[in-house]
């Protein structure tokens, strides 16, 4: 075990949502003191770097509640439960681009915010898209608008925080570091 | 606004703890249904990418008890109320680390989980590195141990998964890309 493991003396549920759940832990500290934690339970998520055959990157634009504002991103969504995220990666895939692919490799995967939530993204790389002529749709509540950019455009996006979305970012990151090391 | 623009038609607050806040909104989408979403507000956050003139990265393990587990993350923490981010960075530099930076310069800031939190985090690079003589200490109920690595071994704790946290993973690609841009 860990030298600085928090026991759980208490679990609070606080709630139990659709998406998230929220619950107050009260912990044992490595000095023996207690402490809170506040702590969101979230299924895990994948997000999917589309590449073209003609190199263009897809990046969907939608509302997103909690910062009121619409952000372009990668196309992204929840695991259902118990739901490989490769299959996930296929389904978020088509239903918020219309795409299939040929290749899915898996880049890596990151917690996205480790100090209050424990959601995990798992972030892949999609190539020989093919557009599909009856694509599922997205989700009822879902609304969203497919742009396609070169690396050279989506790096001013982020330069310009037109890209502010942390998946997002890394994804372009990883793209750029690719290309650079080929030079 | 934005054509996607959620409407906020009631706010019912779940929660507001010392981190984060939770709160379910009833929206009207774009087709002039309703939907609920699932909101965590939080204060907002930075991380700092701490660099030693021995070009040595300094990273801080610590138990995140989301996952019930230590993680190595970059020096990272909360804003305070009203707080800079930069003195955030400066702060928490000092706190998690013992040091003090002759130069802070913003390198991006991202939205960490979009679809959920509307937690923003702000990166620094900090050069020109000290070691304080009298450093204020951690939260008290923060324990964090502290490594130095070099820009190959951080690397390698990313690829064996050994570093999973998103805000790490994308500083560390940022030194990266700029080692790569330089050869």
């Amino acid at each position: 075990m860990h030298k600085f493991t928090e026991k759980t003396l208490k679990t609070e549920k606080i709630f139990e949502g659709k998406v998230v759940h929220l619950q107050v832990d009260e912990v044992e500290l490595p000095n023996g003191k207690t402490s809170k934690r506040e702590i969101i339970k979230h299924p895990g998520a994948v997000a999917i770097l589309a590449v073209t055959d003609q190199n263009k990157i897809i990046l969907v634009e939608q509302f997103r509640k909690p910062m009121d504002r619409a952000m372009i991103e990668i196309p992204a969504g929840k695991l259902e439960p118990g739901e490989e995220p490769e299959i996930t990666a296929v389904r978020e895939l088509e239903e918020e681009t219309g795409y299939e692919c040929d290749a899915l490799e898996h880049i890596t995967s990151f917690y996205t915010a480790p100090g209050f939530a424990d959601e995990i993204l798992h972030l892949y790389l999609a190539k020989g898209l093919k557009k599909k002529e009856h694509p599922k749709g997205a989700d009822e509540d879902e609304f969203v608008e497919l742009m396609e950019v070169t690396l050279e455009e989506a790096v001013k996006l982020v330069e310009q925080q037109k890209i502010c979305d942390a998946k997002t970012a890394y994804a372009i990151q990883y793209l750029q570091l690719k290309e650079a090391k080929k030079n």
